[in-house]
């Protein structure tokens, strides 16, 4: 049983201080960490972003990535839509007893290069252990503190009509990455997560521009969702094209089998932006010149009227109405 | 069904953003919250503190509180001990599908009155709901972001030889209270979770001294976990005497019938001081007018030599060491 998790480890006792030494603190180790206080202490100035979700993906374990490196990513990621460049980190587990102590390293070992990546730090941290049968391996929480720059005024409330709404690229991917694993079916090419952190390609888009309204990851819920999010926020119409909506054939394929539509398939490393049009070009640019988004596009645009709605101009030429997700069509895809 | 919490309610779909509305922003409610943007913004300036902790508790429904209240006053206490006043938390629920909505509101409206009490605001959130079976009802996340006083220097690591060890009430009664409801014994009198925020009462000792070098709550693990964790932290030997340590009448008779050292169950309502010796009455009188600090000891102090240990004086006058908690006493108590 040593190199499994026990209740003791989550006990506050000297198990957990062993595991948080060895696991954690030398894996993650950075001064402020290391201090083991009640709370970690930085000094900050200015208009402070703060942000918390908690990741239940099963399996743990996908193409692409792994709950570790998706729950700093997703964290990072609601930071940078608001502007902030990430700073600090929180890092908390609900472990199950009798997780493999191996398969926690590979996970915190995923945390540590994912935040390397994103130029954060893991400041503060806790681990609760649970008996056998009341969690599902392990869960994750991260809350996250960012600055942002001066100047910067980012928020789904900011769309005006004229906008042009932009994407980084082809959707679906992350949810069809994990729901192939977790139904064990495999593609002939190699599809994965797109997780991944955007802080540098936000930090690029607002250097390109000072006219950046909203900043958006199309996660739980996918494109559709979030359109409609901003749609209601702004009280504006959307307008995208299917033509210009990115897709691989390998997740259309996977969406026609399994009866999804992509535009509700979640994604962790793809982002919305709704940006003044005379800066649309100069900020997809920018947008394509980074690591993550190189197949950005201009999807489509704000209009007046038929406040919070969006809608779809199909192949055909058609208008579709694109509603908000209803239902459960991916549970725990983050 | 309609009653219960559904996978749908956490898709990030239309059935998330109503229970989100509903549940969360129109009970916790404040500008802050009801933007609903990927993270919260604020404006701050000097020493923060920040921390994180999730609360696994069993029952979620215990003599003195709840799931919602602990994970509030365990959040709040932490950022407290570091010498900060508490600012903004956040607040994310993994809830186990077919929960009952009426205890979800119950517990939101836990969460509401002790951020009421403690004097922050719940501005950001998730809701991740995982299939039967895979929780034990609902696990809570919180983290907080509180503001340092100028001036305050307040660290495990800052305790010295001389310096008098103060604790705030008498012990045990959280880790009893929980467990006597988890195993359905009852006492003669009643016996509830100490259970609240600590601020106020950390307020009121930093007014009355600037030589306040430590501050701990002793939670999982118990008073003497907590005690060596300064002792080691500071490397410092402490030294504590039995017959000031306040313990109630049942916490005693309930651990010597299960066979616990009331030294090392949870408290989710006290707090260790390690204050200078010149001061250590004046804060004592400054504890024992709060609230939560009437019963309030000098429970001994801190010498030098035998770094990292805590003993204690015994009723006999014999010397006993008190080490960390080894093992799992009780599993789930936060």
């Amino acid at each position: 049983m040593a190199d499994r998790i026990l209740l003791a480890h989550g006990s506050g006792g000297k198990l957990a201080h062993d595991l948080v030494q060895k696991m954690f603190v030398d894996v993650l180790g950075n001064p402020i960490l290391a201090k083991l206080d009640d709370a970690a202490v930085f000094t900050a100035s200015g208009r402070l972003a703060f942000t918390t979700d908690s990741y239940v993906v099963t399996p743990i374990f996908f193409p692409g990535g792994d709950i570790g490196k998706l729950a700093v990513c997703g964290t990072v990621n609601d930071l940078a839509m608001s502007g902030a460049r990430p700073l600090y980190l929180s890092l908390s587990f609900i472990i199950e007893e009798g997780f493999p102590q191996k398969d926690l390293e590979k996970i915190v070992n995923s945390v540590k290069e994912a935040t390397d990546e994103a130029g954060a730090t893991i400041v503060t941290g806790d681990t609760k252990v649970v008996d056998q049968g009341s969690a599902d391996g392990l869960y994750i929480n991260t809350s996250g503190v960012g600055l942002i720059p001066e100047g910067v005024d980012v928020s789904g409330g900011n769309a005006r009509p004229g906008d042009k709404v932009l994407l980084s690229g082809p959707i679906g991917d992350h949810g069809i990455a994990v729901m192939s694993k977790r139904e064990g079916f495999s593609f002939s090419t190699k599809l994965e997560s797109d997780c991944a952190p955007l802080n540098d390609m936000v930090a690029d888009m607002l250097a390109a521009s000072s006219n950046i309204h909203c900043l958006r990851d199309p996660t739980r819920g996918g494109l559709a969702t979030t359109l409609n999010e901003l749609a209601k926020q702004s009280e504006i119409k959307i307008i995208i094209e299917e033509e210009r909506l990115p897709v691989r054939d390998e997740v259309l394929a996977a969406c026609e089998m399994l009866g999804f539509d992509p535009l509700y398939v979640a994604n962790e490393g793809k982002l919305v932006a709704v940006v003044a049009a005379p800066d649309a070009e100069r900020v997809l640019n920018a947008i394509r010149k980074t690591r993550y988004g190189k197949e950005a596009v201009i999807l489509g645009e704000v209009v007046e009227g038929d406040s919070g709605r969006v809608v779809m101009k199909t192949h055909l030429g058609a208008t579709r109405i694109v509603d908000m997700l209803v239902g459960d069509l991916l549970p725990r895809i983050c």
